[in-house]
């Protein structure tokens, strides 16, 4: 069985201008990145602006399990899939984190058959965008910093400078540090930390921005600091926003790579799915929804994290009409749901599947709040057996979805050929009625129970003190009216990753509320966080290699 | 009087295919960023190596003052002007770093109409090269934290753990800092810090390395750490170098641009002058050299500094034979030199001129005992009355120099023609002998001696006992015939920055001694050298902008 990374390498790509072409794009709306990447150029959207919207396409999943669900590989296999049946159609996907391929868990382009290319471009610097952002966040530290060194003229308490670093890698040394030491001439020694590039405010920002002047301005909104009377700085009163944006004039900009079957694919912007929204740009889905007729994206972690938010934050910042909504799910990892252990996952097991199915027809009810209709795909695994595969499409059923097998890992686009007919039978059949589950004008607390409990099942929300003083804190300075971006664990409904299917009866406990005055939301904080991933023992890192004719091998 | 910026972005650009036709690549040689920007393809080299040689002129100066000298502007103005004298010629200069060009000091693409461009590219991430090398370093300092916090199988000594992390920013508060804490699980606590990425020793390495074989061996051959029991660690004890090679896969590659007259140039690496050799790569020198009949390069700092490692390092790994010397001066900067306030530069004065000439006349000296004749290239100022140049050129002629009056920056090529002139007769009428100024097989001690004796006219060199223990460790790993990499501040022929025109009847001190081992050289270091800068109090990050149709402003 060949590797992604042998798959992609073999793929015979298409020149970039040859696949822009698919979507009415011309060379001069290209800025290629040599052959087979290309961002596009500010002018297109002028000209495409007007034009009538694509069906939107959200692909999502049910809570991740160690078993793996699959979900950007099923996105770009349904793109394939319709591409096949001769559909005009886009992908519209998140960039992969750099730290993470060094690490454990292996890029994020897809796997199998279902891959975009060039892969390991796409692994590894791509464009540049996170550099980018890298570069425009630590730029703003630094001027935080020499603020403080350079006589202080705002106030700013060192104790209280939100703000932190990032860099693209894993790196747990770096997550707790002091800085500014060695005396006078080196700075103002405080506590700081730096995060993975993905959990950058900025990250965020550039995501939800519409266009270069909505950018500067959130930029501008990043809250840092408050002074020692407790007064907000934000980096506008560092008159950093026109340098960030400088930065990032390049970045905001939407690259466009290639499936291996040739289908177009933005590819665009990462935020974490915890701490911020977790979808690709909001201008690349926009303007996909302009360029053709069928767009799918996905949403990070499951249905109750990213769904939620690509709904209620990235749709209502965007203006975006979704018109159905994809699940993912695999039996084994249904199974797992039901309390099967890993290394029996292999094992026929009815019963498991149908306890485990509870947490699938969670999702499919949740999607069915926001007036959305809901296909399951069955991402299929060879060790899935054939009453396993009909007890699924059966309890779908029953659940009111559309229920689909997908074999695109394994065969690519031609897969996915029956969830393609499946999503164009929900499209024309059932039409959305989508609206956001909350009205931004509830209060905070509100708005946060509602997610919990229409979401997420939960009988009630407990906020800490600290919460509930910092929420104070944010509605004086008039934030009562963000959305809020949910940060909870991406592996139960819950608050609580062991809780697994369909739990009931508990409550979430919100530790912590943040402000990301820049992307728009209020941060709800439940249980820890993790916005610095460290290596494993045996780092992927240890095994990538390259030789004399520029042949990568180990990246996955 | 327009700005460089406004300069840069009026220019009419061709698009870089044709630039690069006119040294015989093909579209197919180019992997494109965007019209303008490109790198050239590995296969170029294979096909070009057996070709002659053309003629290398490296572009100096005299020691730096606050006045300025103009040693990139006269590379691409000399560049530019050969072009119009139809020789068929390629300029090789360095990157600029992101970090000077949000304090203080501005970009380094040349200046007035001697510029390459797209100059506002060229100053921010450019191709991506340095976020590359930041990358690949931060990989390997966090793949070592993470062997800390793993087990530490090697027994690395955290204390001694020599190899910091980069970032391409001015951020005094991460000069010191302290990392790994907040308990068992966020790492081992150490002492670290940041340096700017062009201090990064991986710089070195990517602007040393014949080709990526030899690039992955010098990462590999990273000193980065001692054991508990003194042993020396390397990166390839950490298996790093196969990823790090990986993530400069690309930045390898020589980037193309165009002056504002179309002359192609090379603009790749740029490694810190100081604990570095600051020079662009050998690999896109060595292309040049084969692509053009001229190539026009230089090095960073005075004379004294870059054209010595220039000589002695960069030749010697890279197997290069220049043919001539142009430095650069200018009549304010000798007559500071000459010992007038800053304040006073504007008025005429033949006394300090005569008496700052010293400093030039020894610069001149310098390069013949390399083998190499020189040119002088006057940078001429609006300032400079008739009588001062009338004596400038006396004073060169006397010393054996050609001479030549440049006026690059106001009249672009057709300001350097007499420049242009003199170097085709100098080449023409005086062969270089080149040769090195110390050869390998001499102790180390010899070597920093012959060179404090030589270039810069000391009376010898005392070692510090610190310095005299490194080297004996250094000579006990293997390393005494490594070259040695001079860091010293550029201001003074001395270790002494207040020592300007010509000092004599001093001595130098060796402070420390470190090994670049990767880089394949010892730095010796006098007095303070800085590898993380600082902002200034209004940083010029506060003033750069952009507007909604992507017009930068601010930037220089």
């Amino acid at each position: 069985m060949k590797s992604d990374i042998e798959i992609a390498l073999a793929a015979e790509k298409k020149p970039i201008t040859e696949v822009a072409s698919k979507v009415g794009l011309s060379p001069d709306d290209l800025e290629l990145y040599g052959k087979y990447k290309a961002k596009i150029s500010a002018d297109v959207w002028k000209r495409v602006a007007d034009r009538p919207n694509g069906k939107l396409i959200l692909v999502t999943a049910i809570n991740p399990t160690p078993a793996g669900e699959g979900k950007s590989t099923t996105t770009v296999g349904l793109g394939d899939a319709l591409a096949r049946l001769n559909k005009k159609v886009m992908i519209a996907l998140r960039e992969p984190s750099l730290g993470p391929c060094f690490g454990i868990k292996g890029g994020a382009a897809g796997g199998g058959y279902a891959q975009i290319v060039p892969m390991e471009d796409i692994n590894l610097h791509f464009t540049g965008d996170f550099h980018a952002i890298t570069t425009a966040h630590n730029l703003l530290a630094a001027m935080i910093d020499n603020h403080l060194h350079q006589g202080n003229e705002l106030g700013i308490d060192p104790r209280q400078v939100l703000f932190r670093r990032v860099v693209d890698l894993n790196d747990r040394a770096l997550r707790k540090i002091v800085i500014g030491l060695g005396g006078k001439a080196q700075g103002v020694p405080r506590e700081s930390g730096f995060d993975i590039t993905v959990a950058s405010e900025i990250m965020a920002i550039l995501c939800l921005a519409n266009d270069i002047n909505d950018l500067k301005k959130r930029l501008g909104n990043i809250l840092v600091a408050y002074t020692y009377d407790g007064k907000p700085v934000y980096a506008r009163d560092l008159k950093a926003e026109g340098s960030m944006t400088v930065l990032l004039k390049d970045a905001i900009k939407p690259n466009l790579v290639q499936t291996l079957e040739h289908t177009p694919a933005f590819v665009h912007g990462g935020p974490f799915a915890n701490i911020a929204h977790g979808c690709n740009s909001i201008q690349a889905t926009k303007l996909a929804l302009k360029l053709a007729d069928y767009v799918v994206t996905e949403a990070g972690f499951g249905a109750d994290l990213g769904a939620e938010k690509f709904l209620n934050l990235k749709c209502r910042f965007g203006g975006l009409q979704p018109d159905a909504v994809v699940i993912v799910a695999t039996v084994r990892a249904l199974k797992y749901n039901g309390g099967v252990a890993r290394a029996d996952l292999n094992q026929e097991n009815l019963e498991a599947l149908r306890k485990g199915f509870a947490n699938l027809e969670k999702h499919i009810e949740n999607v069915g709040k926001f007036g959305l209709p809901a296909v399951v795909a069955i991402n299929r695994f060879p060790t899935d057996t054939e009453a396993e595969l009909a007890l699924v499409r059966q309890l779908c059923e029953e659940a009111g979805a559309e229920v689909a097998l997908s074999e695109v890992w394994a065969k690519g686009g031609e897969g996915g050929i029956e969830l393609a007919e499946k999503v164009l039978k929900t499209l024309e059949t059932r039409p959305a009625d989508f609206r956001f589950l909350y009205d931004l004008e509830m209060p905070v607390k509100q708005k946060i129970e509602t997610i919990a409990r229409e979401i997420y099942g939960a009988d009630g929300v407990i906020f800490t003190k600290e919460a509930e003083k910092a929420l104070e804190g944010f509605e004086k300075l008039g934030l009562g009216n963000y959305p809020v971006c949910m940060a909870k664990t991406q592996y139960s409904l819950s608050d609580d990753p062991t809780k697994l299917g369909r739990p009931s009866g508990f409550t979430i406990t919100v530790r912590e509320i943040r402000a990301s005055v820049g992307a728009g939301f209020l941060v709800a904080i439940t249980g820890d966080i993790m916005t610095m991933p460290g290596l494993p023992k045996r780092p992927a890192a240890e095994f990538i290699d390259i030789d004399e004719n520029g042949v990568i091998t180990g990246l996955f």
